[in-house]
């Protein structure tokens, strides 16, 4: 059942204790969502704990050092940023169909909770929460104030994209006017900071772009070969995908990344308007229009050959 | 005199036909600031001219397609983010003392004009304007909006740094709502495209940046053959200063230009609490707590131990 800000208040309001499942791989939307819920439930006085099929990054531990795990047995079972229940990873089987309450922001949402607020305008599960918080008549506190600025500022690329909208901002200039953080540095620790290996990582693939189709497609290659000369986990090869689009006059950015000896994972980004969902579906895979992603068999030059074909043909479009 | 933006939107409704004086190496916030006031004034049909001691960057040509130049005998003599005469360049002789109205957002600056509205506590001079705007009943359009939306994501790093405030978002969620502009386009303008020049630059130093004092103090260095070898622009090389920081455990991020073959351009940025403009000034320089410089002679390794010895002392302090 849809709900609205005000039904899914009172459900906050009455939930008892209860257990908070985020998606797996999590973000700072689902962290940050995941812990607003957490202290309005903690200074309620009830009991709540954080599910995650997968570790929570170290670079959030600044919103969740002050989360205490404790075992009980739940009244209500909420999800925050789950569009859907196989998100939910290994705690799928055991919660999936026993979501009381789910705050969500993605218009794919399968409404698999037995009550769901969605807003697909909103740009973070975090302004969802937001919004229910003011129905609640509760001004978030810093720690509070600090997860909702986290789940923001990570789903609109610090305000950088589309989904960045007049409301976003309306809601961080309030919670920075009621709040007392350092802000940059929240900013520094989602944004800027890397580590040694991502940055050896980056500057190996950075050197070796190749400008495609009078430089409209660039595109930068992780072999295996690579992966083993530069010493770096695979953790640390994540957020490489924006690299080939940092070039001025790139329109298609592709970043292969190799699997085994004849099969390589690509993920394509586009700067304007070329439909990169399409592009990638004409290679057997899919996505969104802006990003999307497709698995490609051969030698690396016939896959890179196949890639300049595709983007060469969906740009005429 | 110091006046408020009561009487800043007054003499703007009376100045006549108007020069628009902005700040050499002109960024963001001046050329935002200054067509803002070009906007006004030929919404109210007097001749506006834009005068700047540099050519304006390509990158903003989105703000200053409609802008055209014609001569005539000004009125008045405006200048806006310029906080000193020594800023207008080649036109210091003939109007630095002939400014009628500036608007300005430095706590540095000289009031050297006739009547000076500074804002301190301002993220940009836009800002200010965005305040003088709403004094005139002014809506911004999207011309107006794009201006402004500029000038405050400039200065504020695209609202990374300390002084995106609480009002700086509120003045972004109106000039948001009021507008139809593709700001996620305007920010990839801003802050993610760069030249091949500038990506094989970051790559290139990226890969050698050298890490001291167990990573707290990280290290690039562009030398004069690196500059000769890799062919690229003097233009090129700027924004490099932000790369040592990325490293997550460092403190102070040091950027080394050569000069000539035994004098060294130094600029240093501190990531949270180390005063670099107190480590500069001991190394002969001088500039802000968290970004300073200075000029160090001698051998390449000489300047390396100068600079690392300086930051070990700077940090114990």
């Amino acid at each position: 059942m849809n709900i609205d800000y005000k039904k899914a208040a009172e459900l906050l309001k009455n939930c008892g204790n209860a257990y908070i499942l985020i998606h797996q791989s999590p973000d700072g939307d689902c962290i940050g969502s995941g812990m607003t819920v957490y202290h309005i439930l903690k200074s309620m006085g009830k009991k709540a704990r954080i599910l995650c099929s997968d570790d929570i990054p170290k670079r959030y531990s600044f919103i969740t050092e002050d989360y205490i795990d404790e075992e009980f047995e739940p009244d209500s079972i909420i999800s925050v940023d789950v569009a859907d229940t196989n998100l939910l990873g290994k705690y799928k089987e055991q919660y999936g169909d026993k979501v009381d309450l789910c705050i969500d922001h993605h218009i794919s949402n399968t409404l698999y909770a037995k009550n769901t607020l969605v807003c697909p305008d909103a740009s973070a599960a975090c302004e969802v929460l937001f919004e229910v918080l003011k129905e609640m008549d509760i001004i978030p506190d810093n720690r509070m104030a600090a997860c909702i600025y986290t789940g923001i500022a990570t789903d609109t690329g610090c305000f950088k994209y589309e989904n960045a909208s007049s409301r976003c901002h309306e809601i961080v200039a309030s919670i920075k006017k009621y709040s007392d953080i350092n802000y940059a540095q929240i900013n520094r620790r989602l944004f800027d900071i890397k580590s040694r290996g991502q940055l050896k990582m980056e500057s190996a693939v950075s050197d070796k772009m190749e400008y495609y189709l009078d430089g409209k497609c660039t595109m930068i290659t992780v072999t295996l070969d690579l992966l083993e000369s530069l010493n770096v986990d695979l953790g640390e090869i994540d957020g490489l995908a924006g690299i080939p689009l940092q070039y001025e006059d790139a329109e298609v950015g592709v970043t292969i990344k190799q699997r085994d000896e004849n099969s390589y994972k690509i993920s394509m980004r586009s700067a304007n308007d070329v439909n990169v969902s399409d592009i990638c579906a004409s290679l057997g895979g899919g996505g969104h229009v802006k990003a999307a992603g497709c698995l490609i068999h051969g030698t690396l030059e016939e896959v890179k050959a196949k890639i300049v074909n595709a983007v060469e043909k969906g740009m005429k479009k």
